[in-house]
C-alpha cells in the first residue's frame, strides 16, 4: 500500500508528520471499512424500497435538533456536506415530502428546514433496517471494547474538527 | 444518540440484530471521524492549491494497478463510486489532463483509463500534504496498536463486502 509513494519521503525521521506503514495501513483500512459499510447498508435500505443512508442522516439531524428544525447551513454542518450540496439535497427531500421549508421565526428573510410527519414515519421505517446493518457489519465485528474504539474515533474527529 | 428511535426495538433480546447503545455510539463516532478527517485533509490539500482527496483516490487506484490502467467499472469498484458517478469523475480528470481514455487492447469496443505523466506528478505533489494530514489527524490520535485497529476495520470491510 502506497509503497512507491512512501519512498518519496520529504520529512526527516522524528518529524511530527512522520507516518509508519502500520498506521498508514490502518488509515487505508479505515477508508475501506467506511466505504463498504455505508455502501452495504445503503444497498440493504434500497432493497427494502427505502432511500439510502444519506437520507437517514438528513432526517435524523432534524429529528434530534430542538424543535425538529435547522437552517440549511446548520444541516450542512451536522451532516458534513457543503451548503450548496445540502441545499440541493433539501430540494429533493422537499419534493419527496419528508421535509418542508418554513420561514425562520427569528429572521423573516431566512428559512428553516423542518421534518414533516411523513419524514418522521420514513425515519421510523428505515431504522430497523439500518440498525440490523450496523449490528451485523459493524458491531458484530468489534472483538474489543466498543467504548475504547469510540474514544479513539472521537479523538480523530476532534483533531480534524479543531 | 438515537435515543427516541432506539425505543422502537423490533428485535427480541439476543437476536443477531440486537445493538446496544455503546456499539451504536461507536458507529456514530466512526461516521463522524470519517467525515471530519476526510474533510479536513481535503481542505488542507485545497489550501495548497491541490485537488481534494477524491482525486487522490482516483489517481492512486490507477497508480497501483498493473500497467497503471483500469476500466471505468474497475475504477468505480476500487474507489467505491457508482459507475455513472465514476464516468463523470473521469471526464473531469481527462479535462484536467491527469488521466486519459485509451482503447482497451483486449476489447476494441471498451476503453481503459490511464494515468498520465501529469497525473503521476500531481499524485507526488499531493502525497506530502496528505501524509501530514493522516499523521496528525489519524495516526497521532491512535493510543493503542494500529495493527489491532486495522484488523477490526478489515473485519468490518469484509463483512460489508461479502
Amino acid at each position: 500500500m502506497y509503497v512507491h509513494l512512501m519512498q518519496v519521503h520529504y520529512a526527516a525521521p522524528g518529524m511530527p508528520d512522520e507516518l509508519d506503514d502500520t498506521a498508514l495501513d490502518a488509515w487505508r483500512a479505515f477508508l475501506t471499512a467506511h466505504a463498504h459499510a455505508t455502501r452495504r447498508i445503503s444497498r440493504e435500505l434500497v432493497a427494502e424500497g427505502l432511500p439510502d443512508l444519506g437520507w437517514y442522516d438528513l432526517l435524523w439531524a432534524l429529528r434530534r435538533s430542538p424543535g425538529g428544525r435547522l437552517r440549511v447551513n446548520e444541516l450542512a454542518r451536522e451532516v458534513v456536506l457543503s451548503p450548496t450540496a445540502m441545499s440541493r439535497f433539501v430540494d429533493r427531500a422537499v419534493a419527496a415530502g419528508v421535509v418542508a421549508r418554513e420561514p425562520d421565526p427569528d429572521d423573516r428573510r431566512a428559512q428553516q428546514v423542518v421534518l414533516t410527519d411523513e419524514g418522521l414515519a420514513l425515519l421510523r421505517r428505515m431504522w430497523p433496517v439500518y440498525r440490523r446493518g450496523i449490528a451485523e457489519h459493524f458491531a458484530g465485528q468489534l472483538h474489543g471494547d466498543p467504548g475504547e474504539l469510540a474514544a479513539t474515533l472521537r479523538r480523530i474527529a476532534d483533531s480534524a474538527r479543531g
